[in-house]
Order: structure tokens, then sequence, then C-alpha cells
């Protein structure tokens, strides 16, 4: 099967995103980068091009010239990565969407919850295939989990218990020349939302990926700590679904000693379900009633169909998961160049509804003194 | 110095939490145990005394009688312990207390506000000594978590995360025969919380006692998962302090696979504490912008003055942080013999009234569909 | 039943594990601490006991007059606990033998194999009982992996990893003035054996209980890194088992890190237990080709009898292990006030023997440059 | 800079190690793959080759065919991956060495010390460079405890604590059809160590890589547990270092509950080191007389060069620690095209020496007894 032909919108050089995304492209070969407009200035996106060994006549200044001239080429890009700061994402994929060029996107989907609504048309109105990339959605004990929710494990849902901890905003770094932060802290660029939209709708994202249920309700109290800082840095939420269940999420990126701590925590009335992103490759199952269980990447009891590319014992990690996203988004791909559309797990354009959604509901309820809000 | 004279109140044959008491009590060999109103009935308040090496004559099957003769004995008791069901610690108290008999309560306080606020003052128009086992408060580790915040090491407060799932409630054992289920979901005999007076309380004492700071209001979502059960077996609070700190607590007893899993992480400005009561040995601090430090009981950086029964790497638990508390009330009553009051760091009744108005502010917050009360 | 009257040989004031095993007697109220020499002075021996409440009569500068004078008092002790230095414990423990009182003793059992055979004799030349406090077996989850273990929860043995890393003895605070380091680095009262002797034995001891295996020639590798030491302050050795089985054995007391990291794996054809000292509430099993398991003290697949003062989730630890000893010495000691040798598993003077000849093999062994002798 | 043209040798349908290091070499983008004799029939070369994208006319049958072939191309292949089953690998590097195309081989060097001693001298006498893939000295955490322990963060080396257990050959996979157990097992193709060769080479290399000290003598106990398996299944070594240190290494196939523990704990006078390659991220560092200190990669405290691919707490792994030692490869490679010889970390033909010198001490240790022997 020949590789898959793709493109890039932002990712240019000092980016951090989009050399995850090339990576995760990578791992498992099944795509070839031909094409980018890497940066907003043809001059960047050209020397970041050269970098990466692109063609120079691929390198674009401007993803609308991208799109328009890569489908009218013989051999264009098939798909493109959207690694751009958020705001940028809608009118970036539009262009791709309309000229059926496969859009994966990184997330929140959109800074605007009007975007995002469009953006759900766009991807209605295209033939092309469009993927979001909730990466933690890739990782393999995360698919163990979401498959033992289904099949019963821990019977019906009663607590959900989600946080995502990290500490690289402790300090008013934004103002110091950390890139990184100035757009995740600027309204403009992120949206309403700081630490609920950054990082907060990976929790979300992951706790309705496992448990299959999505809140009807919540109420938010968003803080800033830092002075000075435009959006929230610390997110607290309690939850409620229509089964019954409720639910407390708690992201923060202020909270020292915390890196990158994405944690998920479900129970069930006969069992419960622990996962945390910074040890992946194990899954704790607690049935009520008997000792616990530490399920393994590969090992005794784990009957996932991805997670294969080492034995058990042999970590993966963060890129592996994001090439996993990449890898079934090349399945799905292949199966449209055939002509079918098979069933598959990947986020899409309604989960990407679903976190903005969340993330201005999270704003709506924070500014009437965390009153409960419809989702 | 001899040992101080103690009865007891509760704790008869087949309670669990008087037990514990007695071991607290021996461990460091300051009391002798020498009069009891085990249970309700003077049969079975004798048979348990027998069995417990108590003279006869001071086994009674009323507390009110215990205090009015042992307030007459010669060598009648100090103090007593009281470890009976909530609803019944006020009015035992105040029979001991009247008559200057240092007492040392469990908690919660009490099962109403009302009798809280009665005990304050029974409390304050006694000359004797009060003590409130939120026995947490005695583990080494939590101490230093206090000193090391007061000392700041970890800068102004901003986050406090407060968690304590257990799963013991998963299923109806109240209706199967289990008595220590059986009075705590009765509300009569709890109050009106469950699941937040039981074990929530302690949450809630831990982080005011380490952080040294008390929420001014909260939002409480308060929820019964588990069929005709009357008082709720999950909780979730939002909590906001003066200062600006945000909180979050979940206490539940219907999370599979948690035993008894008090932890409370609490962040400032410049860094944060980590702990654990499953692993109480260990303090996590981790100062921003530095590697993570483990502080270990009796190891390097340990600057407490309790916990030094063993030697750095011989886990003391449970017994050892109740034993703690008991040997600490021993110090202060044999300063009240010399006629002293020094400072200390034990619950006292202030402590026990904010227990119990927590317990309220939650019922009163969740039935008012979570909105924020005032503490 | 009225309390064993308990006398005991050392534990002055200053001294460790004389408080250690006071401690212990207490916890389940079975003893009452009646008389001593607790130091090697009638005057010190005084004023350590009125420390503790002893009747000066009964607090002797030697422990032959003691042993003497308590045989012949009506309320004389039943029991004496042996608390000195090892070079002390033969001498001291063959006075109350002779005398038909029951003896437990501290370990190692005697600081030559010259003693400890002779010690055996006394033993069972006398109607007393004798209980050796290898106090880790009677730690709950070390009692749940002997058993699990016999009842062939792993199958056929075949590899034992022990390990016993300190760190108190990194440097020479042997000549800074720790008494404990001073005795233990002492030939004349440890015997030969330094690190091997102090910790060594107790790894030895411990694999030896939950296997039900004993090894039958070793090769070890005794090595003193701190100039001027007298004796070893790092131990290898290789164990060979007559049933097939190998293992491996590590103990240093100059090892950073570690303060009391006791630690034992077993494997056998069919599954792996795991357990450690520092962490003892928990055990895991690793049963081939199934999920790891955590076993919790208390929780389900605990099948002990013993670690049940507490609920599952209430950490015991060191002290509550000690207890245990105690606890069935005293059930032992009242079975044999009513004629009666029942079946324990408590360590005895064969198991003593045992220890001293591991320490005696080892230091032949490895003057021998870790040529292979028989246990 | 473009890409260096790598062909394969070994590495198969079906095979394990191939698959890695072509993920490996993909994951920076610093090499293409164009050719390979991935099979030793034609015929499989050439499909999978095709399922590799290889252009057909640069698949061979042969590696010697292959070697000339490249040799003499225009472009062909700069350098070649060797992954193969251990007897093959000498014969294999000899054909590209003595043509000057560069060597990365997979460990261990040989199955045999003859063909050891004949590899260094091919490599010695060749321009082109040679890199034996001892992956785990590509772990960041690694490559920092190395540095730590070159920068005298513990002091004088004493005590060195290898193992690496696994459990995938506690049952006689081997005539059950695995291809992998099988040659493992197979004396031919694996040489006189089966369990020591396999992984516990990778121990011992990992001990010299980071304490940058080799052992002088060993004394092996080899053992093997499966009844008619041809090799050992465990490994018991002590070892003596030149310094003065002492060494143990534990590897084992039997050990349930084991995926791929390799562990490392090294000590000297002023602290200690513990990594866990299961655990990768993180290093514990033990300085004497303060509290522990957890390292991330990529956290405070991290000084190394490597490992940056992703923001701390962003786990990296296996595949990653392996992508390391091609990406310094690459480094290496583009230098020599430069015509430079620049430093490096990189194990080399050395390192395969003293690992199959390793080997054959412990074998020849065991068939005496566990005598001495030097290293």
């Amino acid at each position: 099967m020949s590789r898959i032909r793709l493109g890039m919108v932002g990712g240019g050089s000092g980016a951090f995103i989009g050399g995850i995304h090339r990576i995760a492209a990578r791992i498992d070969d099944r795509y070839e980068l031909v094409a980018g407009a890497f940066s907003s200035t043809p001059e960047k996106s050209l020397s970041s091009g050269a970098e990466l060994g692109i063609d120079p006549k691929r390198c674009y200044g401007d993803f609308a010239e991208m799109a328009k001239r890569e489908a009218r080429l013989k051999d264009g890009i098939e798909a493109v990565s959207i690694v751009t700061p958020n705001h940028v994402h809608f009118a970036a994929a539009r262009e791709f969407l309309k000229r059926g060029i496969h859009v994966i996107c990184d997330k929140p989907l959109t800074s605007t919850l009007a975007d995002a609504r469009k953006f759900v048309k766009a991807v209605e109105s295209s033939d092309a295939l469009f993927v979001l990339t909730h990466n933690y959605t890739g990782y393999p004990m995360v698919r163990q989990a979401r498959r033992m929710v289904a099949e019963g494990a821990i019977g019906t849902l009663r607590v959900v218990q989600m946080e995502y901890p990290q500490d690289w905003l402790t300090e008013a770094v934004e103002e110091a020349g950390s890139k990184q932060a100035e757009w995740r802290t600027d309204p403009e660029r992120s949206g309403a939302g700081g630490c609920v939209g950054d990082i907060g709708t990976h929790a979300f994202n992951l706790a309705g990926f496992v448990t299959g249920e999505q809140p009807e309700s919540l109420a938010a109290d968003l803080h800033t700590f830092v002075a000075g800082r435009r959006l929230d840095d610390n997110v607290h939420v309690m939850l409620r679904y229509a089964s019954g269940a409720r639910g407390m999420l708690w992201s923060s990126q202020v909270a020292p000693g915390h890196e990158n701590g994405l944690r998920l925590r479900v129970f069930g009335a006969r069992g419960g379900l622990e996962w945390a992103q910074e040890d992946p490759n194990n899954l704790w199952f607690t049935p009520f009633g008997e000792p616990k269980r530490l399920i393994t990447r590969g090992g005794a009891g784990f009957t996932e169909t991805i997670g294969h590319r080492t034995p058990p014992g042999h970590p993966e990690g963060y890129l592996e998961g994001f090439a996993n996203i990449y890898a079934q988004a090349a399945d799905l791909i292949e199966a449209h160049r055939r002509g079918q559309v098979p069933d598959h797990l990947l986020p899409d354009v309604q989960d990407g509804l679903r976190g903005v959604r969340f993330v201005e509901a999270c704003v709506r309820s924070s500014g009437r003194n965390a009153a409960w809000v419809d989702l």
C-alpha cells in the first residue's frame, strides 16, 4: 500500500505540537509529508520546509493557497494535519474539506462555539474524513478501559473523577517570552477558556471516551491565580449525567509537582478503573470484593488490538499513543480510497463540538457564580 | 509520673472505634483504663468491662451515673473517652465536663448543629480539657506538612484538593446486618450527613489543619447511589477561601478499590505537598522548579517532634497516629494537674463545631441544587 | 484471663529495641511488666525501672539475681523478654529457662555458634517456652504469603530473592558516639557477622518462613566499605536449596536511600509473590499468565487470622507486627498454663540456630573466597 | 542534510527486533531504508521488502551479495542494521565493514568469544563506524545517571545491584512454536549463554555504562529450571571491581510477574541512584543525609541533551530510547561524511567484546561450581 501524501498547516520551527504530529505520522510509516504552510509568512514556511526536506515549491505561506494548489496537483496531498493555534483551525480546515482533502486537526476544535458549529457543517457537507487528535484516546490502556466499561466490567456507572494538573504556568511565563504560554493565555487565539480549553477538554474528552456517557449539566468555578493572566489557570467542575452518575473535574496549570498529570478514575456498581497518563502502560481494575488487578499493555487481560509494537514491559508513551491515532486515521483513509466507511473509535467533529461546548459551558457557569448550566 | 485514670463511654464488645481508642491509650503507657459505661445496658457493660479487666463496680450501664459516681471517688477517673455513635456525644460529654473530668471525644462532634453549639458552651464553661480525636492530625507527616506550610515552604496558598474514597458501602450492607453501616446510614444516629459526616469531615479537618486556612463558602452536590439508603454516599464539594484559594473535596463510600483513601494535596505559589493516609510515612514536597522530594518519617528533612517511636523505615500507621493524639492529650492533662495550659495542636471543640458546620452547609447547599452557602 | 507477668533483661534508658518490645507487649494488653534487669548496673537499672513505673524492689542489677529471686516470688514473673546485645542472650536466657520462666528473646540467638548449640539444649531441657522475635514473621502479609506458598499458589519453588538494604552505617557513626552502631560493629558483642548478623539474618529467616524451605549451601562475599569498621557492612550471598531452588541475598548498611528495605520476592513454576517491609500492608501475587493482583491486609483475598485490629486501608506497621508475635506468645503461655502445647508459627530456638549457622556459614565462606559451604 | 541511506540484514516478516530498529530509525527522520537481506531465502526477503516498500532490485537473499552490490552502487547504502540471531552478526558485519559501510548491530555482539575477538579486529581495520544497539544506554535517565556518577554525585562507588527479570520463558514455549524462544534457547544460534546472553548482558552493560567501572572478576551460578531447556534461564552472579566495589546481578526469564524488569541501583560513599526500565522517565537520586529526590526526564535537575522530543510528563519509552541510539549514530555518520570523528557515548565493539566475555566468564564460572573467574 503506498504511503498517504500528507500536508501540514502550522508546525514551523519552534512550534511544539507540529513536531509531535510529524513523529506520530512517521512511526508506522503510513504517511509521507510532502507539503506545508508551516508558518504565516512565506519565508518562514520555506525555511521550515527546507529543514524538513520538503520540495520548496510545496512550501506555502498561506493555507488557502496550499489547499487550492494541492487540490489541483496530480499527486497533491490526500490529507492535511492542522497544528496551528486554536483560532485558525476552522478557517484552515474548511479550505481542505471543501476540496475533498482529509483533515487531521489538533484540539480543541475551535476557539469559539460559533466556529465549532460551522465546523460540524463543513465536515458534514464534505466527502473527506475528519479526525480530531484527542491523542489520549489512542493510548492502549485507555482503549482497554473503554472496552471493559462497555463490556460491563464495572457495572452501572456512578462516579467519574477526572483530573489534569500541570505546573508550567505557576509563574507568569507568558510575560517572560514563552511562546507556548503566550498564545494559550491569549483569548484571541485560545478562546474564552485557558486551562479549561487547553487541558480540561482533554480530561473531559477522555472521560466521555472511556465511559461512553456524556454529562448533561455542570457547575464550574474557574479561577486565575497568576496576576495579569487573562484566562483561567485553575478549573473546578462538578458534573451530572442523565444516567444519574456524578462527576468531578479538576484541571490546573499552577499545581507545582505536576508535569502532565492527566488521570481518570471511574466507578460503577461493580468495580472501578484507574488510569494515569504518566504511567500509561498500566491500568488498575478493581472489581468490588476481589483483589485489585493491574493490567499491563500487552500482558494478561489486555484484549485490545492496538498497543502491540513492543512486547509487554517495553514502555510505550505519548508518541506511540499519538501514532495510534495516525495509524487508525491511515486505516480510514485507505478504506476511503476503496470507497468504504468503516466504524472506528477516532475522535471526530462531534467530539470536537462537545469539547468546545464544555469550555463554553464552564465559562458561562463560572460567570454566573458556578450555577448549573446545561451542556 | 503516675498514669492518667481513664474511663470510657461506649466501646463495648463488637464496637470498632472503642478498641482503637484503648490501644491508642495503651501504646505510650500514659493511661490506665479503670471505669466504663461500655454499653447502653448494665449487663452488656458489665460483660464488656470484664473482658477488659475492669473492676465490676466501675462498670456502669449509664454515662450519667458513671460521671456522678466517678466524680465522687477519691481515685475516680481524670478523663473519659467518648466513643459512642455521634448523637450521644454531647449528652455524655456534658455530664463529665460539668464535673471537671477531661473529655476525649470521637468525631464528628455531634449529629446536629444545635448540639454542637451547646457543646462549645459546655466546654467553655468547664475547667476540664476537651480533645476531639480527628486522629489523622496525629500522623507525623501531617504535622510535618502543617509545619512546612506555616513556614512558607509552598508560598501563598492557591489550591486545596481533598479526597477520601472508600468502598465498603458499595452495596446495601446496612440491610445485611452490618452494625457499622447501620448507624452510619441512619439520620437519627449520624445526623443529616452520611458519607460527608463520617469521612468528609476528616478530609475537611485535615485540610484546615495543614493549611491553617478555613473556607468561607462552599457548593456541594451530595448523592446517594445505593437504593434505599437514607443518607448520602458520595460527596462532591467546591470550596472558596477568604484568601482567594480554591478547594475541591470528594468523599465517597461507593468507590470500589478504595479502602481508606484519605489524601490531601495542597499547592501554593512556590510549591506543593501531597500526603496519602494509606502510605502515611511519606510526604511529597514539590518546590516549584526543583526536583520532587520525598520526606520520610524520621528521615532527612523531617523536623517534627512526634513520630520517633521507631527509626525511619519502620512503618508507623493508624494506631500510632491515634496514639500520638492520646500522648499529647496526656501532656495536656499532666500540665493541667500542674495548673498549666500549654499551647497545643490537638483538635478541639472549635474544630468540632467547624466540622458540624461543614456537614450542615453541605447538606444545605445540596438541598438548594448546590448553591454557594457560607460556612 | 489475667495478664502475663513479664520481666525484661536489657532495655534501659536510651536502648532502642527494649522500648519496642514493651510497646509490642502492651498493644494487645496481654502482659504486665513487673520486673527488670534493665541495665548492667543496679543504679541504672533502678532509674530505668522508675521511669517505667516498676516496683524498685523488682529492679535488678543482674539477670542471675533477677531469675533467682523472681522464681521464688509467689507472683514472680512468668515470662521474660531478653533485649540485650547478642552476646548476652544465652547466659541470660539460661538462668530463666532452668527455672521454668518462659523466654522471649531478641534475635540473633547468640553471637557464637557454640552458644547457639548450648542454647538449643537449654531450651530442650526446660519445660518453659522459648520465642525468638524474628518480628517480620509477625506481619500479616508475610503470614499471608507463607500460607499461599504452602497452599501451592506459586507451584514448585524456583527462585528466592532476598534483600535488606539500610543506609545508617554509610559513614563511621560508631566512632561518632552512636551506641546502636558501636555494639553492632563490635565482634565481642555482635559475633563474627556485622550486617549479616544484624539484618541479613532477618532476610534469611523471612525467606525460610515464607517458602518453608531452607538452603543447603551458600557462597558469600562479605565486605567492609567503611574504613576502620571491624565487621562487614555489605553482604552478597548466593544460595542453593535441596529442592533445586536457587536464592540470592543482599544486605547492606551502606546503601544511601534505604532506611529499612527488607524485601522478599519468591518465584515458583506457577507464580510469584512480592513483599516489602516499608509497604507492609500490601502483597503482590503474580500468577503466571494472569494480571498481577494486589492483596491488602484485611481486604479481598486476605485469609489470615491475624492483622484484624484495624479495617483494611488503616495501615499497620512495625509495632503491630511485633505485637502479633507477643500476642501469639501470650496464646502459647496461656495454653501452657492449661498444660497444653499447641502448634504455632512463632520463631523458635531452631530458627535461632539456623540464623546463627547462616551467619557462621557466610563468614566461613567469605573467608574462603566465597567458596560454597554447607549450611 | 540528506537522509542516511540504510540497509538491513534480518528483520523479515514475523521478526521482532528488526521492526523495532526500523521504527527507531524513522522517529527522527534521519535515515531512509533502501535495501535489505531480510531473510535467508530470496523469496522471503523479497516479500518482506515489498511490505516495506523497498525496491525489489535491492532485496537480497544473502548479506554477502548485498554488501558487494550496494558497495558498487552510486547511491548504495551508507550504513546497515544487522538484526539477525547472534551467530550471524559477525559474518554479516564483516562483509559491510570491509567495504566501508557503517554497521549498526544488535546485541550481543556474537555467540562465541572467538568471533567477538575477530569482530574487534574487523572493526579496527575498517574505516567504517560500528555501533552496538545496547539500547538501554539511549534512555535519557540512564544518561542522566551516568552523568551524575561521573560528576561525583554519589561519591566513590561501593555497591552495584543489577537485575533483569522476565517471565516469558516460565514454561517451555520454545517447544510450543515460539520462534523468539526457539533461537534464544538454542546454543547454536545464541551461544553458550541463554538468559545470561539475552538479557544478563543488558544489565551488565547498563551498569558499566552508568558507573564507568568494569568488574574484574565474577562468580556465577547459572541454572535451568524448565525441563528440556538447553540453556540457562536463571542467572545469579557476584562481581568484584578493581576499585573495591562489589556487585550482584540477577537475571531470569522464569520470574512470574516480571515483563521486562531491568533495574539498576548504584551506591557510593555519598549517595545512590536507582532506575527501572519499566518506569523509564524517572530517576531516584538519594544523596546521603538528604531527602530522596525524583528527577524526571525534562524536569528540574535533568541536565542531559537528549530526551527533549516531548515536554516533561509526556512519557517516552523503549522506542524513543532506541531512537536516541539511531539519532546519535546519525550524528556520527554525518560527522564521518565531513571527515570528523567526534567523541560519543554509543556502545561500540569493545562494549560488545566485554559483553561476550561476561557471558563466557559466567558460563565458565558456573561450570566450575561458581568459582571466581577473571573477566
